[in-house]
């Protein structure tokens, strides 16, 4: 019998929470299949009184986490705590002391990842991170290890709960995004600020990563495009769905020739993709591989028992490693570290896809000639134009999806109509995403 | 720099090729992931003159298998062969020289696998499958690796992309079940003999498969209930979908006090299960877990470079095992072999679940009421009952919904309806899958 691998968690919220449970309930299977048991030391939190409804030997609670870090004897700690202050400091503090580390920490890694990497691989030891992208998915052991063979072309997903939550609600229940955002905040799916979820950069997060690992990259979180989905609103729900398509926030990333697309943004795809039909909290991911095609991997995306279920394989990943005294097994960031090449992010100004716009025009005569006549000056195509609903304040909605087009292109157009007096609001622009009708 | 990994392929068919394609053509980016090369030493095939479309050094070409699997040279044997002949000869000889297997090979594994894991963990020495399952879809690392503290509750799939092509074409096309074979057979998704897939059996193997990974169990494919899709009538799919229910050759295991459910049989399930939304010749896998609820797995069961990718990501994980000078790391069965238990599947008779019958029934008075009576005294209750179409040869469809029984009731029970005079034909029954109305 091996001798039990010893754990250190930082940090008794909700998913430390469910780790602890997952290790104590699960405890019987989780040893049958590793062959060892895993032995939690040490919680540390702020708050050690707070009941949590689990049994828990209250001398293994402390509020020190950096004596835990400190312990000679834990050999992998994991990281709960969240943000970038200190969890990043107990992070490196770990390191230095030679421990394995698991963490859910997709801003810290999003943003100090090449280092944090970088000194665990001078140091020797691992730090795993499965459940920072996708909750439950194993999207990173996917790509790191399931794919190792292909060059990956593509990644599209909905990596936000909160996010796909409200879009489904707008689109189930025609409820404006406000409406939708306070519905997620009862349920306990949004949080009391919303900001990192709604405006899009938790799932620019989890791209960062995951375009890392897809194309043997150096994690650039700063040259993501985000764009989030507090101005969606039911009417052009309605309208997507009414040519076929549904809206998703959708984090995309795709290998160029002149380097990577990454982006975030509401985006319009076809029912018959996969994705359309991923509703409420889920998340789901299509990678594209040269070998694969497609394939895809859906499940909770948050959650406390669901992101416990991805720490505890990565604690049995290291507890492996552990056993057959190894590490650096599978390279941090898929590619071994000298391999890791800078890739340019290609501006977003550069894309070129199809456009779904709404204009909200006067009616009278002259109006969509003077709008598809700017439309044309940028050799902005038009696919079909469509003069939809009732007059509001004098103004109709006018729809129209465009041929493939170049987002600066299309800028400046909509930056041109929007300066005509006939043009009422902001016009709306949703980018489309639907591989089948790509000219 | 470590030394090449020295790799003997066994098998030059379609997945064979695949593999070596892969190997040639993606070299780069699996060296830059895994840190050292693969080399493929040998190919052996009965047919080496054969030209598959690839740049291949003509010297690694040999009709001795025997030669490569005795090579001391060589670290891993890639066995493509398929069947049970000489296939399991090969793996058994390559396991007493010490090397580590990769086999997709489901028929051999659902009946001699457990003997072969016995022999390979004896030897210390891997038996690597993931291509066995799913084509590229991870679902063995995923239950293995992903899901180890889970405790695995249900595993359901759509496992046999010729059957899914097949009864998608009889749902789209309303042809019959011989013209959606044809079909298939023209295009190159189903074999001149279509047993193995259409009655079921290939499916029936990667459930075996995935019962004894999901439940720390011993391979028992004898006991599968094994129903394929030959009797499936446009007319039933027609009935089904006027009721909400698409139908799908799945497989279907669940972890249940008195032992486990096994079978595979054409089943019904709802629009809003996503697996109904799996067409064509894709497959897909839900399994349900104590902490992460469903998680769906979905991609090309089949297939040339699909399945080559499995293939490779099993040789990149066996390399990476013997680049560390270490084996046995992820145990072959998902549990420690000392701890795989033997655990009964319960027959079929005692299955609880909702029905779906069809009747050709004389269309005159105290017909309905006859069948129900008899379905009374079997304890079946009834949900709905719909008398549907067109009189064809004086008798008309009638179509049943049953709440929760006993599939022995409800066989018994059949067999007397059967033998009424106001019946005509044989009584069409199918499974219904519908959690949501579990009652």
């Amino acid at each position: 019998m091996m001798k039990p691998i010893q754990i250190g968690l930082l940090g008794f919220g909700t998913v430390g929470t469910g780790v602890a449970r997952m290790l104590t309930e699960n405890a019987d299977v989780i040893q049958a299949r590793v062959g060892a048991s895993l032995n939690l030391k040490f919680i540390a939190d702020i708050e050690i009184k707070k009941d949590r409804g689990l049994p828990i030997d209250p001398n293994i609670l402390t509020t020190d986490a950096s004596m835990v870090v400190d312990d000679p004897e834990i050999d992998i700690i994991i990281e709960m705590i969240g943000g970038e202050g200190i969890a990043k400091e107990f992070i490196l503090q770990a390191i230095d002391n030679g421990k394995h580390v698991v963490t859910a920490n997709k801003a810290l890694l999003a943003k100090h990842g090449n280092k944090i990497f970088k000194k665990a691989g001078e140091k020797g030891v691992d730090v795993a991170y499965e459940a920072s992208v996708g909750g439950c998915m194993p999207i990173i052991k996917t790509i790191r290890e399931s794919l190792v063979g292909n060059r990956i072309q593509s990644i599209a997903g909905i990596l936000n709960g909160t996010c796909n939550y409200i879009l489904s609600k707008i689109t189930d229940d025609g409820s404006m995004f406000e409406t939708a955002l306070a519905d997620a905040q009862t349920k306990g799916y949004a949080e009391a600020d919303p900001t990192l979820d709604v405006e899009g950069f938790d799932t620019a997060h989890k791209l960062a990563i995951l375009t890392a690992l897809g194309y043997g990259m150096a994690i650039n979180y700063d040259d993501i495009y985000i764009e989030g989905i507090s101005k969606i609103t039911p009417l052009d729900i309605e309208f997507a769905a009414q040519f076929g398509y549904r809206i998703k926030l959708l984090a995309i990333s795709k290998f160029k020739a002149r380097g990577v697309e990454a982006r975030i943004h509401p985006t319009m795809i076809p029912f018959d993709n996969i994705l359309s039909n991923v509703n409420g909290t889920l998340n789901a991911v299509t990678i594209t591989g040269d070998a694969v095609g497609d394939i895809l991997l859906s499940g909770h995306g948050a959650g406390m028992m669901p992101t416990a279920s991805a720490v505890i394989s990565d604690v049995v990943d290291l507890a492996r490693n552990l056993m057959t005294g190894i590490s650096g097994r599978v390279p941090m960031l898929a590619c071994q570290m000298d391999r890791v090449r800078q890739v340019p992010v290609i501006p977003v100004e550069e894309l070129l896809t199809h456009y779904y716009f709404r204009f909200s025009a006067l009616d009278k005569p002259g109006v969509l000639s003077k709008i598809s006549g700017i439309l044309g000056k940028y050799e902005i195509s038009l696919k079909s134009v469509h003069q939809k609903g009732r007059k509001t304040n004098g103004t109709v909605p006018v729809v129209m999806f465009t041929h493939r087009a170049r987002e600066a292109d299309v800028k400046k157009a909509l930056l041109e109509i929007e300066s005509l007096d006939v043009v009422g609001e902001k016009p709306v622009l949703i980018r489309i995403e639907d591989e089948k009708n790509l000219e």
